[in-house]
């Protein structure tokens, strides 16, 4: 039997990955990596520290942690696999099972026979179409040219103006590195929220926070044209007419699926743009897999088509991919649940699973609950959490987690997405047995406490409102009895400043005469986090108030204005 | 119908957790907490943050976060409870159903009718009936009174000198505790090594840790006798012989449930010497639940009963308690995965589920592996993680697993807990989509890595041994033929002595005059964390060498002596 032939397309993270996991598992075969590149398995998602400066080595960039360049000599000696940089996949024939490739420095055109083919072929940031796009300055931050180009931008950035287009994630992690370099930095966002898999109510938190960083938000507001003189960019345009000088704009509004060389192979395309594959990762041709950006995978909880070009996907994909093409269809790749996590200055913010938006859109009778409270006893200083569980209101299977703050959001997001893998349920939650000790947790750990709350709001003990429609509330014709049962010590550093009442939980029970005489007037009840809210709640039904709303999360979830 | 009588004896953890869910749920109940101590609701784990000095004001211990003493008067006011201090719960009467009460300050008598009762009586701490057990200066670390009389002994630290018999949880926060306060402190174990829930390849490493951060730790070594002049500690003396001159003495060798009270009932008592219960945690009488300390508990992996004194458990448990206590058996505890984690200086140490000899012990067909890396990429200055996994061979299920090191041992814990909630396999793991952005984890997360490892592991192409099988090996009558794969460099700064050849990875296999003749001669390879070392081992096996054996984690989980 003659050596199997395998051939990947794409050099980034997905390809190298199914290279050498196919050599491993065949170490017989002939593996051959093609990447138009110059450099191969770059680390892209360090590419906003690299510019912010939390390393200023870029060949850490590109090397093994011990140091080595992974270039093609790494690739031949370490892991048998025969890597061709700066080469060009330009068609395949898949009759012949062949792929036609072209040197991109000699020009030189090669012909790569495969028994598998592989194409890892990443994606493209979206560029909108408009006036001055060409112009020096306008940059966007995806491949390592782009991280090169905008590190020279940085290197006296100090007073300059940049310009972000994209609250994303790519967004927000550049918007920190280029004010950590010393840019005056506006983000402006066509959505109305930044980070669109958050919840309003969520996201608001988040916006409140880059404005304190200093950070010019404009939501609701996209970059319309650039407009510069002798090819460098110096303004941008908005969709609200403004323009806006500037001496960087960089474009983070997404990124799509390259493609078109499976496209004009006559490969399946999925609705979603991205290479359709089946769960081994096989596209409509069985010998062509395909794994990373470039292909649509499945939500494994809303059950859609989905892209997830996340870089620690495309290396279990790719190893996926590479695993079936070297022994055949054996291993499975599940899809996403979406999970995402995201460093802005101080703050950390990230979900996994649905959002409640999206659960209802996927079709869930979804329930949630906002929650705040500490990643730590208050003894240890615990930093705040900020979070929105949803889950499904039949079966109380866990749906989604976001979360964002100061506090330890990477343990959250982590532990809510193997619960979400788990497929567990709000009462599995509120049993789960997860390591505690004071520097680590509160003694009942924010996801349990959340899910606690939700329980408790699904059997119809808490009645809940976010702060969104707490302030439509408070702002409408007739607003309800708003009832603040924090101390008075508490409320004298800072109170919402609604027209809100005072009484400590303490002395609720005691306190008739100072709450509305009608039974059935609304009242919105809180504290700091809404646990003395949900108490209040309580007692204020003992005391036969018929309507009583608790603001979920209290004034750490508030997001708007506070008097004070 | 008259109001239902609620009455909780014990009033740390699960007690005011399972009275105030009660009171919750059943507003018309009549709530009455029995508590010996004078003070409630404590958080006992942040004792070794107290006497550290982490933080100074004892009023956080038994305070609210915002700064209330949770003291009768707060859980009259707050809960709707009543709560009684100084009173001992002397004799329950179950065909009257009725609890006998002492104040230990007047001496009067109380009886208590109640329709459910609810046992949290907590444990007491373990101390062996030695000679000098009642010397000033032998304390333990359990109660309040406990950390008092600690506190004090801290105060003129300096120079002094502490032994603390016992290397389990507590052991080695009191240990960091004390020597943060400047006791010169000496740690002896019974057992051949500390942390007795983790594997020996692990705890050495942490033994390594404590002794280069100037504890002397004493293995294989108990405490036999305490002696003293005036009534005061001066020495105590070793089953080695040695005696030690000392100042203090913690003991801390675990923990034993309070059970009297119950039994005296006529309850049944479990095998593990705690209370019997059943899933809704109803003790052998009808009317009678228990929750924290004092219970027996399911293992949910093992499936044997356990002894699950963690404080977490215990507010999880007494929330399951008040709610079934309240309403009629509804919810169910599922039992425990034992989850711990705990900080020693710059390590964290932690475990969840079974170790390897716990799941063989189990009846598992249980198969492990020993991984080392980077908690975050290299380029953001990644912080060591070592772990072992295990799983059961024949399912792929995972059974448990446990961590340490420098770097971020909580997430890693908190997401294995999860997937052992949700009987996640292996390949479920291989495949897990966890949040990756570089100042959180690595693109591959160190879980994943390892379920990756273990799979190879278990399909046979990986053939690892640990660092303890290795060195028996090296130091026995015909060692293997030992290949460090590092580079030169790495190798000048340190390297294992053991005769070992170096040979780089990426030069292996154009190196076979330096490897054995005899292509059945076994070689034992290894990198840093051996990532390099599993490479190395599919090299020598296209060499043609039959008996390649990994070193599990690499030089990074070697706890013996290096050369250099």
């Amino acid at each position: 039997m003659s050596a199997k032939r395998i051939v990947i397309v794409g050099g980034s993270a997905a390809g190298p990955k199914a290279a050498a996991r196919a050599k491993r598992l065949d170490p017989g075969a002939r593996v051959t990596l093609v990447q138009m590149g110059e450099s191969l398995s770059m680390a892209s998602c360090g590419y906003p520290y690299y510019l912010s400066g939390v390393f200023e080595d870029r060949g850490l960039l590109i090397s093994t942690p011990t140091g080595e360049i992974r270039d093609p000599a790494f690739f031949a000696s370490a892991k048998g696999v025969t890597a061709l940089t700066r080469t060009l996949a330009e068609d395949i024939d898949r009759t012949a099972k062949r792929l036609t490739c072209r040197n991109l420095d000699t020009g030189q055109r090669l012909e790569l026979e495969y028994d598998k083919l592989i194409l890892c072929t990443g994606s493209t940031p979206f560029v909108p179409d408009i006036a001055g796009r060409e112009l020096a300055g306008v940059a966007t931050l995806h491949g390592l040219a782009d991280a090169d180009a905008l590190k020279e931008e940085c290197r006296e950035a100090m007073g300059k103006r940049a310009v972000i287009a994209g609250g994303g994630l790519i967004g927000l992690e550049t918007c920190e590195a280029l004010t950590t370099q010393g840019f005056q930095v506006v983000v402006a966002e066509a959505a109305p929220h930044v980070l669109a898999f958050l919840d309003p109510e969520l996201a608001m938190l988040l916006e409140n926070y880059l404005r304190a960083k200093g950070v010019r938000l404009l939501l609701s507001t996209a970059v319309t044209a650039f407009t510069g003189e002798n090819d460098r960019l110096r303004a941008v345009r908005l969709s609200n007419g403004e323009e806006l000088a500037c001496d960087l704009a960089v474009v983070a509004v997404g990124a799509r699926p390259n493609v078109d060389l499976a496209k004009s192979a006559g490969l399946e395309i999925g609705i979603t743009g991205g290479i359709s594959v089946d769960a081994f990762l096989k596209t409509s041709d069985p010998c062509i897999y395909a794994a990373g950006d470039c292909i649509e995978t499945v939500h494994r909880i809303g059950g859609h088509k989905t892209l997830a070009p996340y870089g620690d996907l495309a290396n279990l994909e790719g190893r996926v991919a590479g695993e079936n093409a070297a022994l055949g269809d054996r291993v499975r790749f599940p899809g996403t649940v979406h999970s995402r996590i995201c460093k802005v200055f101080g703050f950390t913010a990230g979900s996994t699973g649905l959002s409640h938006a999206e659960a209802l859109a996927a079709g869930f009778d979804a329930i949630s609950v906002v929650n705040a409270g500490p990643d730590k006893p208050g003894f240890m200083d615990g930093k705040l959490l900020v979070s929105k569980i949803t889950a499904d209101a039949a079966s109380g299977r866990l749906l989604g987690f976001a979360c964002l703050g100061p506090g330890n959001v990477n343990r959250q997001l982590a532990q809510a997405a193997m619960a979400l893998m788990g497929e567990l349920t709000l009462s599995d939650l509120a049993t789960a047995d997860l390591p505690y000790a004071p520097p680590y947790s509160p003694a009942v750990d924010h996801l349990i406490v959340a899910a606690h709350i939700l329980e408790n709001k699904l059997a119809g003990r808490l009645r809940g409102i976010t702060s969104i429609q707490a302030k439509a509330r408070f702002d409408g014709p007739k607003p309800p009895f708003s009832l603040d049962v924090r101390e008075e010590s508490e409320q004298r550093q800072m109170r919402l400043g609604v027209g809100e009442t005072l009484i400590p939980i303490g002395r609720l029970r005691e306190s008739p005469g100072l709450l509305p005489k009608n039974k059935k007037r609304e009242i919105v009840c809180y504290c700091k986090v809404s646990m003395r809210g949900y108490e209040a709640q309580v007692v204020l039904g003992d005391l036969g108030y018929e309507n009583v709303n608790v603001m979920e999360g209290g004034i750490m979830a508030w997001p708007f204005g506070r008097a004070k």
